[in-house]
């Protein structure tokens, strides 16, 4: 048997994976990542925690086909990474390191990036090879496939489409020092901080009045047919379909797959993005299909395993 | 020696060029397009010219690589054209007809990207990999390309990037049927109807108001230092700035390549768009050059031509 590793590093937890050539799961599993001392500890974690489950499967070197990673920072071509606040690192050659920790060959790339990698391969954007992947989390994340390669870019800052603007009149900052970045809208922040500007000048019954606002509670309200949420997704609606209306004039993509915590809330989120979307479209653009991600957590680990396989 | 052919289709003129695989021109001319009847004549038209060329320069048919073809329009990538308002084409199987007619293997691609596609083989993008063109002309249009290649999308429609949208407060409508498009400012016609705008409420002297407002009118007063078509100037500089830096976002190119008739206007606008670029980019994106297009109305069939090569 044929195999390779996708890990999947975060600021709280390492996801690693074994991975059969057709994208079989042998294992998976998790580490915590330490990030104490700039994050000094987490490739030797990675390498110690491959080589235990290496052993534990009794499985031949000579048989990895190498090994993927996914970081939450751009990534140069040569695997390299220029600072990763979450990590606590600053420059980091992932690559070498992690080749000289296992013997093994490694191919590095940015989390949205590889989720998105993962989803076309194994999730809800499986068999194309155009599709557009947004990560709605405490940020917005991208990963732009165009005919069947994640495009990177030349700072390996690709797809980095929570920060394209969608409002020109916006005053406040985004935490890129921005102002106006889809970002501040789309994200599960972005959506709190909606519903707060609401809420200051709202009269009306609400189910938001009710308990901590976040996004999760801005759409089981929506649920509920409450008219001040519906009004906060109408808002979140208009900013994300026009910032992918913007990504398909430049891509054009067969799908967009939506994932990250937001996505959570289903179908009812894609109603709301769809209305907008087919508004601002570009004419060649109208037709896309929006579907809702299907590998939750492990789009990241199944995205590394594949850019080990394509590398 | 081994040779291909370039062809750039436009709406009034087929400029043609046969290359070796260096690059080197070995003849470059042009014939009229006739639009008349769908544009029924056109592919015949290229097909005849090429052979006759292939006599006068006793070239062999076994030699030849291939045609690569530039067509205002969409095209799929199987070579087909669903529709092209300059030639009078409806559906068109332009690779399939144009094989049948010729007898030699033909690549078809939309006309900017074939444009992009050049500039990076031989014009201001040399060397690169990552790089996005903006033509400047009637309308604009663009051609991305990421680790060496076009991004042509799933319906042959990517690199759109006149109709991002860059002001959501627009009240006109632009060709396509949205409002706010880049190519509303940024184009020949765009900078002319924020001239017009503009001279609309103006009191101040200025050169803009003896003869015709043109696009070249506009920046011929700039370099005056007119003081009013600097602040038309500074608009368009800020709408096409922050186009770019969406553009930047999601692409992450090294180097924009400036080109159309408005870019005879020369380093001066440049200028007026950097200003507004550095402004608005992601951080990660701010250190882009900016490049004017150095092959004028040759760099359609320089690209056609790469295009046949590459296939």
């Amino acid at each position: 048997m044929r195999y390779c590793f996708g890990v999947d590093i975060g600021g709280t937890t390492v996801k690693l994976g074994i991975f059969e050539e057709d994208g079989r799961v042998v294992d998976k599993w998790e580490i915590p990542t330490y990030t104490e001392n700039e994050g000094v500890r987490i490739l030797p974690d990675i390498a110690a925690a491959i080589r235990e489950k290496m052993e534990e499967h009794d499985l031949e070197a000579s048989a990895c086909l190498g090994i993927g990673v996914g970081v939450p920072a751009p990534v140069t071509s040569d695997g390299v990474v220029n600072g990763s606040v979450n990590l606590g690192w600053n420059y980091k050659e992932v690559k070498k390191e992690l080749e000289e920790l296992t013997g093994i060959s490694v191919v590095v790339g940015n989390d949205a990036n590889v989720a998105a990698l993962g989803e076309m391969w194994k999730g809800a954007g499986k068999g194309r090879q155009n599709m557009i992947m947004i990560t709605l989390g405490t940020g917005v994340g991208g990963g732009i496939i165009v005919g069947g390669k994640v495009i990177t870019g030349e700072h390996g800052a690709g797809g980095e489409v929570g920060h394209i603007c969608v409002d020109y009149e916006e005053t406040d900052h985004c935490g890129c020092g921005n102002q106006g970045c889809l970002e501040q809208y789309a994200s599960a922040t972005g959506i709190v901080r909606l519903a707060k500007q609401k809420m200051e000048k709202e009269t009306r019954d609400t189910l938001l009045s009710q308990g901590e606002i976040t996004a999760k509670a801005v759409f089981d309200a929506v649920k509920e047919n409450d008219v001040v949420a519906m009004e906060v997704a109408e808002r979140f609606g208009e900013y994300l379909g026009s910032g992918l209306a913007i990504l398909a004039a430049v891509a054009d993509p067969a799908v967009f797959v939506i994932g990250g915590g937001v996505s959570k809330a289903g179908e009812v989120l894609i109603g709301y993005i769809r209305k907008y979307y087919e508004k601002r479209a570009f004419f060649a653009n109208k037709q896309v299909e929006f579907a809702l991600a299907s590998l939750g957590n492990d789009a990241g680990i199944y995205g590394a395993a594949k850019l080990a396989l394509d590398k």
